[in-house]
């Protein structure tokens, strides 16, 4: 068991109840033993879901499940297990996938086609998935006889962790046309992903009423500003999934029925801060993340090349090596830049690290004092600041750095 | 200064003079103590030249340079220093080259333009060109008097090294119309790039009579297949180059005017051989390599579609750090093909590992025994072969494993 991350937040949030959302853990011991391993939420009637999933081509059985569920706007439960990620199983794990979506819709009521699925951990095993259906109906129990206090979004926090060293949630409150309403969120991932023992996974929760289509749009919009804005090593999960449920259970506001509508606001700013949040703990939480690095490019000729050019700095071994080293080696930015694609005027180059200035009209800045910049390498948040004077294309990516902890932890056995 | 890669060959190989062409290297103390890091190579009159260079935007200052200069398509010498890479140096790097190509073509006779350079080492920071240009005569006046015999070669090889821990070099003799000819390489790099203080660059001097832009067109298809298919960490170099000179001095041969010729293939196959052995010596010295590793993908829509799985596979962090730990996690391979972007059929892939079959039909393969895998990456040659059923696309695709190795060389100060 690895120790707790150095970037960790110091204690989980307290998260509010959600009206018309119900959550437990239970431990099925699917792959890990003495641990909660099994999460099960439960909707009230009329929830509407919109989702986000990994666009892998070789996605994982559940992912294939939910894209289906998604088309019907509407959820009844949520089934999660860690330590198996039913991906690359054929047949028997779309089978898998079924049987367990069907035994949450016994316990719910109506079609499995409303129970959306999500599983994270070893790629390629066989799921044995009567452990899950086993377990389903005294989880349902408790769901029936308990309210969804703190301890239960912890607990399901912490019952979908693989390699995660802490829990990850947020909650923020939005206003609705004057009408307050809750948004809880938990998440897992110590990588954006890690196929063998990590994947990233968000479950988001509030009580506010909105149709499926409209919080499609809200949460595909946010999600490329948050989720879609990390990496940890540059590889992409067979399972990322990322949910958002909305019960309407909540205090009654206004209907909305266009993204666009004035009186959504808040409601998509709180949003994106708490998927920001999540996403931010996941980035903290990399596999062996020393350092909290954001890059921001300015000045692309747009914003997809600005994330092209962020991306290609964030994922670069060399600039996250050095980083690791606390090394402000702005040559190494300098070459991601180079290779991300964009075409770029060296001349108008301007690199700032910690807000020293480093590089400016392609070559090093007359004023540069290394000493300057390796004093704010060696804090845990790093800020790579690029302006490429091209245009008004601007992305800030997180990621961590890439240490001997993220070696020892995927070179180890999967046993 | 680490240790020689376990992945060494046992010794530099004999390379046999080549007509037309004379080498030697001289300690210039660019950045180095007490080490040859200057290189001068002259050609006979009228010696072809072809190149392929760096695709980086932040592409250096003497890359630009030989990109004008190839157009050109003659040689009168070769410059090339190690420990500054002479990129992301404003005009002041642009002044620098000139004046060391100017330099040698006083030396030589000739335009400036028929100089090549390359430097390799440090990005960002000013070359001190007069180092260069002041050892450049004393060096010019020792290949007036000695021959290139096997010492030059090894003496070469050396002094353009920067992170290597051994000299790359390799020979071949191949048949032109019955004539044979001479081809000697060297190259230098331990990683693709590793844009601090190692950048893959690579030199070929044949004695053969060839036009430069046939020369051009059996270079640029050789290097498709040789230092193109190769990976140590995914980040690509502001420096690469690799030019070939055909001095035209050797034996004569047969006038060949088009690449197709058939009297050409022995020489196109010999060329290319070469290159594989250089590339793949590279390889064997990546940062901190412990494996070499070679991916081959099969079956693919079109050889592009082959290439990006196979880099996809190659480049992913978590195969490799895999691979370090002697795990064969092949559920990380699926992962990374998952990622590459080509459109996949799970239920038609299949992957061996060491001729392992361990995946088949979308999932694992029913007689797979994991004890068998295992045994192979203990190894130090790992075979990774996928086969994914849609069509006739083939790639081949060396690269190394991701070892603590990796993150010390990278993660230390530059000082």
């Amino acid at each position: 068991m690895p120790a707790v991350s150095p970037l960790a937040p110091a204690e989980f949030p307290a998260l509010p109840a959600v009206a018309g959302v119900r959550l437990a853990a239970a431990a099925a011991g699917v792959h890990y033993r003495g641990r909660r391993d099994l999460l099960l939420a439960t909707f009230a009637p009329d929830t509407a879901v919109a989702g986000v999933l990994t666009r892998s081509q070789t996605a994982a059985a559940p992912v294939q499940w939910c894209r289906a569920a998604l088309a019907g706007g509407r959820a009844s439960a949520l089934v999660v297990n860690a330590g198996n990620a039913n991906a690359f199983t054929g047949a028997p794990g779309v089978a898998a996938v079924k049987r367990t979506a069907r035994a949450a819709a016994r316990l719910v009521g109506g079609p499995a086609g409303r129970v959306f699925i999500a599983s994270t951990g070893v790629i390629g095993e066989p799921l044995a998935d009567a452990r899950l259906t086993r377990a389903l109906p005294a989880l349902h129990a408790r769901l029936v006889e308990e309210a969804s206090g703190n301890a239960a979004w912890e607990d399901a926090a912490r019952a979908i962790m693989t390699t995660d060293t802490y829990a990850k949630g947020a909650t923020r409150r939005a206003r609705i046309g004057g009408v307050s309403v809750t948004i809880n969120g938990i998440a897992k991932g110590s990588g954006m992903i890690a196929p063998d023992m990590a994947t990233m996974l968000a479950f988001i929760f509030t009580d506010a009423r909105l149709p499926a289509p409209l919080l499609q749009a809200v949460l595909r919009r946010a999600n490329g500003r948050s989720f879609n804005a990390i990496t940890v090593d540059g590889d992409t999960s067979t399972s990322d999934t990322c949910l958002l449920f909305a019960s309407g259970a909540g205090a009654a506001h206004p209907a909305i029925r266009r993204a666009g509508d004035p009186r959504l606001k808040d409601f998509r700013a709180q949003l994106e801060a708490l998927m920001v949040d999540l996403a931010q703990q996941i980035v903290r939480d990399g596999e062996g993340a020393g350092k909290f690095v954001a890059v921001t490019v300015s000045g692309a000729a747009s914003e997809p090349a600005a994330r092209r050019l962020a991306f290609a700095v964030a994922n670069s071994p060399l600039v996250k090596t050095a980083i690791a080293g606390e090394d402000p080696n702005w040559g190494r930015i300098v070459m991601a830049l180079g290779k991300a694609g964009p075409a770029l005027d060296q001349s108008k180059l301007a690199i700032r690290i910690g807000g020293v200035p480093v590089a400016r009209g392609g070559r090093v800045h007359p004023d540069y004092r290394e000493a300057a910049a390796a004093r704010h390498m060696k804090g845990r948040e790093i800020e790579i600041a690029i302006s490429v004077g091209r245009g008004r294309g601007r992305a800030t990516v997180w990621t961590c750095d890439l240490s001997h902890g993220y070696v020892e932890i995927n070179a180890d056995y999967r046993t």
